[in-house]
Order: structure tokens, then sequence, then C-alpha cells
């Protein structure tokens, strides 16, 4: 029986849709108000053509009147428009925001990474909605206000954390992910044509400058690297979904694969949206298309004494709107699973 | 007025088919016998389409007997079958060997890496044909043998090499470079067929294993480095051609993102198949489709005291037969640039 | 709570895997044996790694010993392997057949298109499980053996029977469909290439050789058409899942727009998993991709005096592992819908 | 040695791209001014960064002051804008449309199709780029405007034209071709992003309503056929260049597949740039990416006694800049193959 209602704000964009489609398979779920600003007021089956049960909704304008009376609200909004949207609703509505806004603990990374926009009360910063990270599993039970992570910053912490918390490299990473274009949303810009992208890899965001850098980094440190160090390359893939995170770090004195291994095979072994693969299989992003699920795997390179782990995710999956659910699942004391689904669709 | 006659062995297969597309616009080069092993008697229109001009050839079988009187041979053949064909072709014939049996320097290395099959005689290494690697240009001219380098090896290097040239990193390198499928050839396999990949990457060889991991360590010792570490992923991304190369390193103290430009315009200033793009500008493999081009950009990243270089190619290319061309330009005393382009396909 | 058990035999292919995918959503089911032929003994976390719940089942053999003793049983065979496993599975079970072999009423198209491999009793022929066929959700109700339509005449009949039911149309009609490669299935040919397919379109079956043409002359007999005549020309496309049928067909006399956009709303204004788009929008394949929907749309050319209707399909899903459970459920007396999504996974 | 000057207006887009591509490899010409509207003051290595011999061209307005010199004169503009650009310049100079603009012959059509945007004198209909079409290469010899076809008429006329001379079939055809995304040029609307066009197929210009069918239609009178009559349906395609024609028309009585062959033999027989593969061969896109040339093939579908005929090219080389250039040869006197390419750029 569907008791809680769902507001979803910026409902015409890849972000709000995945939500969307995640919550149409919750049991516990009634959708209300499917919001979006220059869209509004268009059937969101134009918009969202495989949501069908949702086809004949009409958006309306993302505002507070139109956000009131849910339960929960999620937004899917540009960098800079949550906290006033948040704001509006009340301190019982439960609101997660799948934008940057309230990520980062640092007001200094905030001004650096993302120039100052959307700047807040840094003391107010929201419980971060990955779980699986130490201490926000706790965080998130009961909480009315949520920020989930960015997509790289969820895979790459999933692939790192078991070898951090495990102490078995030096938190000097070296990340480089290939990227579907989704992760960019709709944005209109010519390097997301087809015609650019289709047959083609391409790097963006050299050199550190990446807005996710700090946010893996924060993660890092609340899994115990002291002072971690990320030098983070993303690659847009030619692909809509999917990430694969590889991550590289110098391993310490005498670590081993069975080290790895134990120590991946430990931190995951109840975790139901972390999967460590079987000994020398590696992960696949189409294994996790559209499921909340990472897949994780790592070895040892002897001859250059690293650890290198690979995580495949669904970005918009695991990555946002799935982990958004999970999230809320947490918060309104559901059992964490409910509505979410860890089968891919392949090939 | 075409003067040289050149033998193609391995011709139904993708290294095969491409120096074919590449010597079709040499001004200098007839084409000869075209040569197959299990696809001996079969047109070459039925295997490779888009080679109009010579799509009524029949290919025949790959032996001493067709492959006999030409001044040029090329090689697209299996790992190990190269020594046995080159010792049936007279040493005044130009062997340009696409395969790996004549990469490395170490005796040691094949066994490691290629179990051993097609051992040979190792102190008849042949001429690396990178001639943008210090000494090979000169050690090219001339030649009667010539072992093309692997791919990811080429753009690795020359996406290094600078850096390590101008003594600027750590030779500790990281490397991550999502591959077209192409690099494959047409091997049958369940991961290579279009429903597995298309929509997806995915990693393999992680941990060190690549053969081509000991070859990228041989180059930067040719290029100065005196110990280098290389820990090398590829990840399969779904495109045809192109490999994107993601090189991290250690930074020496004091080096600066200038440092690291002039580094780079040095190196490449006079070569014409090595472009470093203009600051800011990142390498796109489309760019590059088809062409005898490999460019390259490089930067800092000062979080992390890292020089991270990226460089574009195409596998097939500049990364086998347009490479192969252009040091059978070399050891024929030609201009090295006749018949090579560097103008890609795109979109 | 699962109360029914389902057995899958071709467990390792695209149809057993999507079959497998399905079921897992559909409550009412536990899966039991999943069984292959040479993939017997492996691990289908191996084959089909995103199929996680069900990673660590075994492969057993394809035999009446292991599909002995459930409710259901699937099969995903090669044509031809059909009629012989099934004569080892008692009455009482139902069988469900995503295969050839029980497609066709007659025999000589058997012969013609299929060369009389797998010959049987044809006097035997199977429920056809296309339930928006007239008749057919009647002849399924209950039955236990069930013959799934091919990915192609589904969509194909979808797209044109409105305008055959509603006599609209001269029924000579032109069917072109690209599709996507996992109809082929896990094929090794060279043109199921990655390198091959990619960027690329290519037409086969030119000519009305293809075999599922009398299969679509067949369903729009049962939709009323007296001599229905089919030219179809099916394009591989590079996408992994999908098929866009394009139906063109000569109007008969003073046929307007308006009375197809009527015969196509009132033929599925109850069905649901058909849906007609709003006048104006035109499927695409996305939008239903990994969901048990067909869209479909129609209009006139004027200028041609033509029907021209389009629609878009997932071959795996309501092309086949879709419509298979869809027909179980109606075979089993359970709500038609059971189990089933409509909901798309886009972009 | 170069002696033509060639200027090309609207060089920062795909079909502007594309001349300077063709250009590139042509022996008579030296390239001259580049000019474009809103870009114009950028380096071309910016936009085209395929096209590095060009890279640190700046891209001047597109203004008679710059376009003025040359020998030939290539548009790339929008529609509409031909016609004024081109007074500017003087009857002496070859003035090559790749726009729309001149292409019809009816101002009934153009008013229908393109809604009466750009009119113009239409008693001066220039001289139409298919060399192919009867008549045509005289009309092109000496010419000092060129109209060049669309490239959905290039290979729907290419492909059906051999039956229509031979008077093999009634002129009622159907089209279905699915093309690749360059079509649409830089265009920044949502459906082009890489995110929707990846894996999925979808129709549009449905019921002949696309700007290229009264082209085609005229195209076919040319050919003989009196009163012609198509119905095209273009698709989407998730590939960046290549259009597969797929024409479908009714046979006249007693017409075998011998007969068919053998009109296509015949027409094409001396074509450089069209080659009828051999029987049961089917073209794909890709054996053409990059080239001058159109692969077709026809047979007959006895079932349904239709031609089935299919075509392959790619619409920014035969289809657009490499026909602009064959016009061009033809035109100034040149051989008309110099400068083309046959050979496709695969896998």
């Amino acid at each position: 029986m569907s008791t809680i209602t769902a507001a979803v704000a910026g409902a015409s964009g890849y972000v709000g849709g995945e939500v969307l489609r995640t919550l149409l398979a919750h049991p516990e779920v009634t959708i209300g108000a499917v919001t979006a600003s220059s869209n509004a007021g268009a059937r969101l089956g134009e918009l969202q053509p495989h949501l069908l049960p949702l086809a004949d909704r009409v958006l309306d304008p993302t505002d507070a009147e139109h956000l009131a009376g849910h339960d929960v609200v999620f937004l899917g909004l540009p960098h800079g428009a949550s906290a006033e949207v948040a704001a509006t609703l009340g301190d019982d509505v439960l609101v997660i925001d799948c934008g940057a806004d309230f990520r980062l603990d640092s007001s200094d990374d905030w001004a650096e990474f993302y120039g100052g926009d959307g700047a807040h009360d840094w003391a107010g910063t929201w419980p971060y909605g990955l779980p699986e990270l130490p201490g926000q599993r706790e965080a998130l039970a009961g909480a009315k206000r949520v920020a989930v992570p960015g997509c790289f910053p969820t895979i790459s912490t999933l692939t790192a954390m078991p070898a951090v918390l495990a102490d078995l490299v030096h938190p000097d990473l070296t990340i480089v992910a290939p990227t579907g274009t989704s992760g960019a949303g709709k944005k209109l810009a010519p390097g997301f044509l087809a015609s650019e992208v289709m047959g083609q890899a391409s790097a963006y965001g050299v050199g550190g400058v990446h807005r996710h850098t700090p946010e893996i980094e924060q993660n890092l440190r609340k899994a115990g690297a002291a002072d971690p160090v990320v030098s983070f390359t993303p690659i847009l893939a030619p692909m809509a979904r999917g990430i694969l995170a590889t991550v590289s770090a110098p391993l310490k004195d005498g670590v081993t694969a069975d080290d790895v291994r134990a120590a991946y095979e430990k931190a995951y072994a109840d975790e139901p949206f972390v999967h460590v693969l079987p000994d020398g299989t590696w992960p696949q992003t189409k294994s996790v298309l559209g499921a909340n699920l990472a897949l994780v795997q790592a070895t040892v390179d002897p001859r250059a004494n690293k650890l290198v782990a690979i995580g495949a995710m669904d970005n918009l999956a695991k990555g946002t709107a799935g982990g958004a659910v999970q999230s809320m699942n947490l918060a309104l004391g559901l059992p964490e699973t409910t509505g979410l689904s860890t089968v891919g669709t392949a090939p």
C-alpha cells in the first residue's frame, strides 16, 4: 500500500526522470507533483516518453505552492537553486537534493570548485546520501534533509574505500573514469551532440579541476584516510549511462593480492547494493544499467606495486536516483532495499 | 609514378585492411599480392568491402611463393608467425611486421608476457617503427626489417615522452586507456559482439598483465628514464577505432605547468605526425580517425602534484598501419610524410 | 507469495537471460532450474552478469531430468530443438517456446522458410503468444503450450493491425524495420562484431526471404486480411535492443487521417501493453527499452495515398520475454499484467 | 600544382568541414577564405579539430568582401541565405550551393515544403549536382552555378534510377532510409543529444512531409518516370554518418531478378562513383564512410512482386561535399574523379 507521497522538482531532466522511474517501482510511494521551470505546462509524456504511466501528467512550476503537501520532495535542480527551494518546505518534509549544493563540508572547497554560487550556511550541511560510507547510515536514519552524492564520488568512493579502510594503500589516488553522457543532463552544447560523441572518447576537466574532486577526498577522509589526495580525470565515452572508475594507488609495504581481496570482501559482505565480483572477473557497466548496484573488483599490480580497483555503476541509478531512494528508505525508516532492484538491463 | 611494389600478408584482417587503405593513398606504391590463411581464395571485396579499388583481388595463401618478388612485405599475422615468414623473404626485401614478435628487446619480458611463443634469436631484434622515439629514425633509415609498435605503446609513449625527456616526472606512470574494439581484430569472442560492447565500458588485462606493459617501459628507457614503472589499464569502449591514453605521473619538485607546456611543445615542434594542442584544448579520438596523427596535451594537477597528459590516436592508423607506412618511407629513403594524411574523418 | 515454479532452458543466451530478468520481477514466480547445453556447469554470473540475484546459480544441462517438476518451462533453444524437449514434459506443464518451431500454421511455409528442420505434427500447432491478435487471448487462457511470436512479427503485426481490422488499406504491405543486434543472439559471426556494427546500417534477408515474412502474413490473415502480401526488409542498426517497424500500405478510397487515428485508438484502447501515441508524436525505441510495451503511431501520406505506421518495441522484452510472461499470465489465469512493466529505461 | 582557389562559406558546420576535408585531398585546389557567421573570429582548429592542416586559420565573416577573389565558392549556409550571397559573387565565379535553395524546379513545391523562405527567380534554377542523373553531366560542364542535391535525394535517386530508366517498376516508390545524425548539422536540439540518440532508432518527417520528397520525385521524372510518387520516411539511427536507402516499388509484369540485375549493371557500368555490388552482397554504410561513393544492390521480392533496392552512402561525402567537388571538377573541366576517393574508412 502506498502511503508516502513524493514530489519531484526538475522532472523534465534526466535526474528527475530517473527518480520518477525509480519511484514507479517503489511499493510505498505515490507520485505527487512533478514540476519544472521552463518546461512547466508540458505533458510529461512529451519530455519523458519512457514513463508511460505518468505520460498524461502536466508539469507544474517548481515553486512552494506546488511542492507543498508531500512527505518527500526530490530536487533535481541546477547548482545553487536547492537551498532556496528547500527553505520553503517545512522541517517535517524530507527533502532529498540530487544537486551539489549541500555535499561539501568545506566552504573553501565550495568557493574554489563552484565559484561560490549557491552559498549557504555551511554549519547546516546535510546528511550525505551514501549509506555505505562509515557513519552515514546512522546520519540518514530519520533525517529530513539529504544531500545525494555526485555520481563520480559515489563510484570512486565505493571502489577505493575498502583499501583505505584496511589501510592497504597510501591515499594518493589516481582515478580515471569513463562516463556516459547522461551525467551532463540535457545540456545543449555542441560537445554533447550525438554526431560528436558517437565513436569518440575525450577527456575533460583535466588537471584536478573537476568539481567532484574535493568530494571524493572528503569521503576518503571519512573512511579514515589522513590526507587523501585525488587526481581525477573524467572521460566522456559514447554511451548514455554508466561510469567505470579506475582507481590506482601505491600499496603499503607487504600488501598482497590476498589482503586486497579480503579487504574488499569484508567491506561489502553485508552491503545490499555493492557487490564484489569473484576473483578474476571485472565489472562491466551494462551489468548495472538501470540498477541500484555498484560492482567492484580489485587486485594488485605487482610490477608497479599499486592497487588497481575498478568499479562500475549507472550514474543515473545507484549514482543518483537509486541512491536517493535508498537514502529515502533509510530516512523514513523503511527497509533500505524497498523498491530497489539490483538487476541490470543487458545486453 | 608508383615504383615500389608491396605485398600484404593477413589482408583479410583489420590490420591488413588498414595497411591496404593506407597504401592506396600512397603515390609511390603499387599493391601486389594480398594474402591470407583461412580466407585464401576469397575475393577481397567480400572481406574488405570498403576497399573498392581492390574488390576483385583474390586472396592468395600466405606463403613464400606468393610473397616473393615485392620490394616491401607487410605482415599482419598472429603472434609467433612472423619470424618464419620473414625467414623465407630475402634480406633485400623490406619486411614490416605489424605483430608483436620483434618488439621486445628482452627475452625475459617475452617469456613473461607472451609465454615464450614465437621465440627467436633475440640478438636480431628489429628496428622499432616509432620514428619519434630517440634514435629510431636513424635506426629505420635503410632498414630491411621493421617491428611496428603496439598501438597502446605508441600512444602511451608519445603522450608521456616529453615529460620523461625533460626529466619533469618520476617515471612511475599510471596509464589508463580506453580503446576501440578494432584493436582486437576480427576475433570471434562473445565479449566483442556488438550487443555486449555497445553502451558499455569495461576494463581488461588489469593488474599489470597486459602484453603492452613491458613495451611501454622499454620505450621510456629509450627516452631516458632510468627505471620506469608503468601500471597500465586498458578499457574497452564502445567505438570501433581510437585510443585515448591518460597518463599520470608524480611531478619532480618545482615543476610548473609552464615547464610542462614548454617540454611538450619542444619535443614535437618538428614532428609531422604528433601535434601538441593549444593550451586548454584536449584531444578527441575522432579528430584523428583514419589519420596518421597523434594529438597530445598535458598539464599539471596542482592538488595532487602530478602530471596529467592525454593522447588521442587511431589504433589502426598511426597506431598500426600509418606508423608502418611512415617507417616504410624512412626505410626506403622516401620523404617521411609521403602518402600519409593528418586529416581525420569527423564527425 | 511466489507459488509458481519456472524453469528456463537456454538460460545462457539473450532470450533466456531476458526471461530470467522478467521473472525476477514477477511476484508469483520462483525461478527453478536454469539450463544450457554447451554452457552447462558454468555459474550464471559468468554469462549473465546483470542478473545478480542469480549469480551463484549453476547451469544444469538441458534435459528432461532437470526440467522436470516445474509449473512452467520456458524454452530459448535453437530452431528445431523445442519439439523434442517439450515431448519429455508432461501435458500438465506449461511449456512456452520462444523459438520458431510452433509459430507457423502452414507446413509449406515452414518447409520454404526453415528448410523443413524441426518438422513436427502440424495439426498440433500451439496457441500463439500474441494476446492482442484477435482470438489469441482466448486461445491462451488455460493453454499448456505457447508459441511465442518472432520479434519482427510482433511489432509488425501490432503496427499494421488496426488498419487491417478497420479495412483501411489494401493488404499489400511494405515493412522496413531497423533492429538491434540482440535479435541475433550470441551468434559468433563477423557481421555481429562490435567493430563492424558500430556506426553502420545494413540490410539483410532482402527480397522476401526473411523467415518472419510468412508469420506476419499469417497474423494479418487472422486480423481479417484476405490475401495479405508482405515485403519485409530488416535492417541491422547499431544498437543492442529495439525494433522500429515502418509499415506502408496503399489506402483504400476515401480513407482520411482521422479514420486512421480513430482505428488505432479504438484497436488499442483497452490494451495494457500497446500504446497509441498522441497525434504528431512518433515512437522511439529507447522509450520501451526493457519494457513490455509497444508504442505505435500512424498517419496518411496524402501525396502517395498511403498509410504510414510506425511501431517501436524492445525485441527482447515485449518482442520475446515480456510477451512470453504475458502469455504465461494468461495461460495460468493470473491477471495479464502481473509482474510486467511498461516503463522503459531511458536515456 | 594547385591552381584553383576555393573559399568555403559556413566553414564551421559539418558540411563546410567536409568540403574542406575533401578539398585538402584535391591536388588542384588551394583553400582560400574560410568564413562563418556567429563563429567568425574563431580559430578553425577549435571548431574542426580534425582538419589539422587548417587549424590556425581564422574564420572570416561570410560576406562579399571575404568571399571575393576565388575561382570557386562553396556555400554551406542555412536555407534561404544562398541567393543573396551568390548575387554578390561575379558571374565568372563558380558558386556551389550545398543548401536547398536552388534544388527544386517548381516554385509550388518550394512553397509547400519550404514555406516560401528564400524565394528567388525560379527561371534561374541552377544546374543540379548529380552527374549520374541523365542530362546533368552535360548541364554541369562549364556551369558557373551548381545546386548540390540533398543527401536523401542523392542516394534515393541512385538506388531507384536504374529500375526507372529500364521501365521495370511502376513509379510508386516507398523509401525508408535510416540516416546518421550529421545530416542535422550542429543543430542544438534535445533530440540530437548523444544521450537521446545512442541506442535508439526513431522516425521523423513521417507522412510525406520531409522536404526531400519533391526533390526525389523531380529526379525520377528526369529519369523518365511519368508521374512518380514517393512515400519517404527517414529514420534517425545511432551513427554519425551514413544513409541506407531502402527502395520498394511494384514490378511491372514479367520483370525478373535477371532483368533487375542487368538494368543496374548497365546503368552504372561507367560510373566512377556508383558501384553495383556482386549478386547477393548488400551495401553497408561504413564501406563508404568518408568516400565519394554510393553502393547499390537490387533484387525482386517474388512473394510481393516488388523491386527491393538498397543503397548506402555517406551523407556528408558523396551525399554533400564529395558530390559538390565532383560537380566542381565537371564545371571546371577537370577530370571528374580528380581528388576524390572511393575508399571508405572501416571498420
